[in-house]
């Protein structure tokens, strides 16, 4: 009985898998083939082939596995070989189904099985290539890659306030995995992480467990670990003006940007451990006066509800109601030239700091046409300036440039790099 | 227009909260106090009183928030104020309340906060109290308890192969969090930790992305990071007469088990890293014969399908079709003098080893009677003959005894241990 409760609860995914050594009673289901499955996507899940990569204004996800790769081939043919690898990869782990191939008993699954009865769980995969991909820290070539370095991808200049560190910073290469069931966001990482084997390896990691932000005006705004609705004035997936002017990179938004990068983006990303215990000791004026908005409604200290624009002009008891060296005043877009940002942050807790503290905070990433205009200054002003941050300690950070989506079934993850673009 | 939306969209927990400074558009609903609330408990949540406490056979939920502390107060008051402390607010978090009380814009917020618009989400918190407690490491007596020390509440002795790392075992007290969202749990335990302060501090911590067990018949059983399915034979809340027998304590399931620990329990935790990269690279076969069981549908080598019992007699090639060396033949009651644990593991991903690899595996967590006969022997005979135990490192181990559940309002966590039981 038990049995066969358990067999009628098994998923698509683990019927697509097929006699994996085993007979299965899903009769019907189990004879699709990958082939048909491609063309009939599960309802969770989102489109791999188009002009961006998804995760970046998909609606975010609940949970996210970052990890950033070192290469360790020397080979620019490995290189594009894995990419492709990847690639193929990829589409099937957003479509739900494992990776690879039925292999026989006497060999390795080709998937590792932990998401085996699992949904897609609008599972997205975003890859990026760091600057160290072109040249390395001496400044010489890799890969021949040299001459295709967007001016853009440029190091992130240290702050003020910088407590970085070397084992959290950079990479080769970055996979943003983002899924509704954290399980299928690290068996995506962990299956893509082994088909790198010998090609690349893991720099660094780190596990987000709630979304800090919306990128669609469909989702409820989130709160971060201060306990504050977090991203409120985001760019949203609706606003594609918006996106063309800050997000995608095109020769218009991001100078010199090369052919190859036609419709990616740049992803920043920043790890950053919020002292919450000096933080629950502040008073909810302090606190709403750091922030400039309300604890519990997220409205601007002007007045107002949430998504009303805050009137920086208001006078309050000591100068303006928002303070200027509030977050909201100095992060918003009247304060940097008008530039925004698409933020995809998460909350992280990684244990304790030894010290009797909660090691936790924001795992911070933005997305932006062109990091010299859109996210550096802004950073700048907040390490410098910002009330809030008193209650941070910058612990990572790292540069991506993301290439423009995979177009159709021959294309692969920045084939625009290899196939002289330039 | 975008206003609005949001606020109809307030959860009833935003609407408990009432006039934190801000009028609230939800007029109805916001003038329940937290006194009504508590007797109409939202669906999503579990009740806090009872005989034994939540978290234990409750079906075990999606997310995990572990911490153990260490008490830093020497005044036996202060602990017992503490534990009172955490009773009151384990019954608001529970009920998806925030903790404590409304506090005036100069004082700093009771509840942190960043659960605010979140649901209860099955939240259970399970307390603990570890030998330390009771004597130092060099058996002196702490708080004059040391009467009342559990005989059970012995220190897991060292295996062979433990490779134990000191900031991760241990604890005089500990915190189980468990709920289906992480964002809840990680609130639960920050606010404990919280109201703790100036008495005990955090010693180590552990998320937990997935359960690696089912608790009910009624939950699909889940796969650990090798893959497979995890659990299959535990033992379930449905089965109340096993429960007695081997998970509640009492002076009839654990020698000499004192007065105040009546209907309590032991948890036993184990951080097992698993090496994935080295078990990806076994073949389906050897994975399966380490295992006993077929990876796809956790069916014993035997035949059958998940539910149907191992048939050790059977022969295969090379001896018994289910290896004497494999997890399920080495872990059965049948080779284990008939004892069973309630086992509630987590998934858990921690970055990376700073060598390539992933730093993933399980918390192991285990709730028994007596961890003497029910816990240390099988601990002991898996270290040193399981197949699988190539493939893993324990990294962290504690041990810490369950008092019974509080029983009413007037009644506080381990209130036993304070007032005479013995």
């Amino acid at each position: 009985m038990k049995d066969s409760d358990y067999r009628h609860s098994l998923s698509r995914r683990t019927a697509l898998l097929g006699g994996l050594g085993v007979a299965t009673a899903v009769g019907a289901v189990a004879c699709g083939t990958t082939e048909e499955s491609a063309e009939q996507l599960p309802s969770d899940s989102h489109e791999f082939f188009g002009q961006h990569q998804s995760g970046i204004v998909t609606p975010v996800q609940d949970r996210l596995h970052f990890a950033a790769l070192t290469v360790i081939t020397e080979s620019r043919e490995e290189l594009q070989k894995l990419l492709r690898d990847w690639t193929v990869a990829a589409r099937q782990l957003m479509a739900g189904e494992p990776v690879g191939e039925e292999r026989p008993l006497n060999a390795p699954p080709d998937d590792t099985g932990e998401a085996m009865d699992l949904s897609a769980s609008h599972l997205t995969l975003t890859f990026g290539l760091g600057r160290s991909l072109f040249i390395d820290a001496d400044g010489a070539a890799r890969f021949g890659l040299e001459g295709q370095l967007p001016p853009a991808l440029e190091d992130i200049p240290k702050m003020s306030g910088d407590m970085l560190e070397e084992a959290r910073s950079g990479g080769d290469l970055c996979i943003q995995a983002c899924a509704d069931d954290p399980q299928v966001a690290v068996h995506a990482v962990r299956n893509l992480v082994r088909i790198a084997a010998g090609r690349a390896a893991v720099a660094w990691s780190q596990l987000g467990f709630g979304r800090t932000s919306s990128t669609s005006t469909s989702q409820v705004t989130p709160r971060n670990l201060f306990g504050f609705k977090d991203g409120t004035a985001n760019l949203k997936v609706e606003e594609e003006e918006l996106l063309e002017q800050h997000v995608w990179a095109t020769s218009q938004t991001s100078e010199s940007n090369p052919a190859w990068m036609e419709g990616g983006s740049y992803c920043a990303t920043r790890r950053i451990r919020m002292l919450i215990e000096p933080w629950d000791r502040a008073p909810l004026r302090e606190q709403e006066d750091i922030i400039g908005r309300t604890k519990r409604e997220g409205a601007p200290l002007s007045g107002g509800g949430e998504f009303d624009a805050p009137d920086f002009t208001m006078k309050g008891r000591n100068g303006p109601i928002i303070p200027v060296n509030s977050h909201v005043h100095l992060m918003h877009p009247h304060q940097n030239g008008g530039v925004q940002m698409l933020r995809r942050g998460f909350n992280y807790t990684d244990g304790t700091d030894g010290l009797g503290h909660l090691d936790a905070g924001l795992f911070f990433i933005a997305y932006v046409c062109d990091p010299r205009t859109h996210f550096v200054p802004v950073l700048r002003t907040m390490m410098k300036s910002d009330a809030l941050s008193e209650y941070l300690r910058h612990t990572g950070s790292a540069l991506f440039a993301i290439p423009p989506g995979v177009k159709d079934e021959k294309d692969y993850l920045a084939s625009g790099l290899f196939e002289g673009a330039n």
